[in-house]
């Protein structure tokens, strides 16, 4: 589980950061990458990375403005052109099935694939034995929603020593007792798979969020995330720009990583009126305020690592 | 006058080439760039070159396919977040201001500058004092037009040496002579302009087709052009794939460029098939038919001079 940024730039293009879409890969977990917001060029993006457009699962849009949109239809294309078969399925505001049909349809566009399209309404938007996704609304003047992704709580491992110990042979009752079933031995022992089970591991959460202001539902979408991915549009004497654009500061992100309580905390949606040498006065910000923060560059990665 | 590749692939994105947009470049003739073709990323391409966003004056549309028209709504959204204040036309098939208002609409995309949209049919689609550029259906399954532009003729130079050595003293008249005016001197010597201007300049032709199989029409709209921009998705041996597609061969390129007796022929829409160690064959089998030819890359740039 890991986050590769595909881009990290605002309102428009630049070329330094493309604008921006977020891969969330679940390779090991899933087999699959959810994209969140496909802005103009993403698909251009994924061919600098191992990204295979087949894998993607899911696409998360967090919000109808054209930086998080533009790239979709272009994406959805390439994806079948490139023999993608699985089902894909994006979640997104009220619109974006308008939008995705309408620049389709008019483009001749086939997809050879199953395409869902749901409008989401804030709450549980899916779930699944590994994962569940919610979604709420901020605040950003249009609706632009974050997303909360908990990974399920996997049961511990299998204590082969103890096992072991009790002389209890390997065979297929290994794999009952894995699933905490209770089996009869050979010699009538009864062993219950609860006994023989470590700790399960814990799952992990991650938030990502659209543009918004700063704003108590970040604070509780983002509640003890190991990952919280915050726009920072502005730096922080740049409040009221940022207030008044319906943006975050760093500073503003900050806060809300540190009221949230969350372990890391990934800046991204940077102002293209920031180069390369604020980018560090930048990151500085919000580090005093939460000290484990990075600012993401277009085609970072960043390890999601289970807490203890 | 000349024309800038900002794209030059077929169909999808590949590292090498970007799907399509041209460039026409008019900065002396009239201090404005008109577009053929917006695919997606056109606008990212565009931060590479010299070309301002609030330069382009006119897009032209081809056809309706996604890698000819995904790019629009994100380059008219930043040329108007660039400040971006005269007009912008768009040229294209039925279908193009559904696409454009729709996508603009949903994205909430605010345009700070007058935008027309003309649905074109066949025939001359626009005309000034300076060009004239009219509009023909190709053969690509779904409507897809070329376009022949035209420039009037430019009237000749005042041969300055010739009234010199008639003694007439310079003044506000030799404007009046210019514009092939008579004008009567204090002496009372009678002059007509006529007499005293050069051979006029001859406009430039240049034709830029759609995705087309080789067709009759793109001999006519290219009849005599000083260059023309001709498709080549495939390679000379893949004529079946080429006509199954409705797209054309190098060679089939090269033959209209023959039959229409153009100058200068540039091939673009490569497929994505071909590899850099390719080209030079798919330039050959062009060059065997009409030498005066080239296959442009992202990027090239291509003077268009005037004929004798
Ligand atoms: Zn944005
Ligand atoms: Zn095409």
């Amino acid at each position: 589980m890991n986050v590769l940024f595909l881009g990290t730039g605002a309102g428009i293009p630049a070329k330094a950061r493309n604008v921006t879409s977020i891969a969330l890969q679940l390779l090991e977990e899933r087999k699959s990458v959810w994209l969140f917001d496909c802005g103009e060029g993403t698909q251009h993006q994924i061919l600098h990375t191992p990204i295979k457009p087949r894998r993607i699962e899911k696409i998360f849009i967090t919000h109808m403005h054209g930086d998080h949109i533009y790239g979709l239809p272009g994406l959805l294309g390439s994806r079948s052109f490139q023999d993608g078969k699985d089902k894909l399925t994006i979640y997104g505001p009220k619109g974006i099935k308008e939008f995705v049909m309408t620049t389709l349809t008019l483009s001749t566009t086939y997809i050879k694939y199953p395409l869902e399209i749901i409008e989401i309404e804030e709450g549980v938007i899916f779930e699944d034995d590994t994962f569940i996704v919610e979604a709420r609304k901020l605040e950003h003047g249009i609706p632009s929603y974050g997303y909360r992704i908990t990974e399920k709580d996997l049961p511990g491992p299998l204590l082969i020593e103890k096992l072991k110990e009790m002389n209890v042979p390997a065979g297929p009752h290994f794999q009952q007792l894995k699933q905490g079933e209770t089996i009869i031995l050979d010699d009538g022992r009864s062993l219950n798979g609860a006994d023989f089970l470590g700790a399960p591991q814990k799952g992990r959460i991650v938030t990502i969020l659209g543009d918004t202001r700063k704003c108590e539902t970040s604070i509780e979408l983002a509640e003890k995330a190991d990952l919280l991915i915050h726009e920072a549009t502005f730096g922080k004497s740049d409040d009221q720009l940022a207030y008044d654009y319906f943006h975050s500061t760093t500073e503003q992100a900050a806060k809300i990583a540190q009221e949230a309580d969350v372990k890391k905390l990934i800046l991204t949606h940077i102002s293209s009126r920031y180069q390369e040498h604020h980018i560090e006065g930048l990151l500085t910000e919000a580090r005093s305020i939460h000290p484990n923060t990075e600012l993401a560059n277009d085609f970072d990665l960043f390890d999601i690592v289970r807490g203890e």
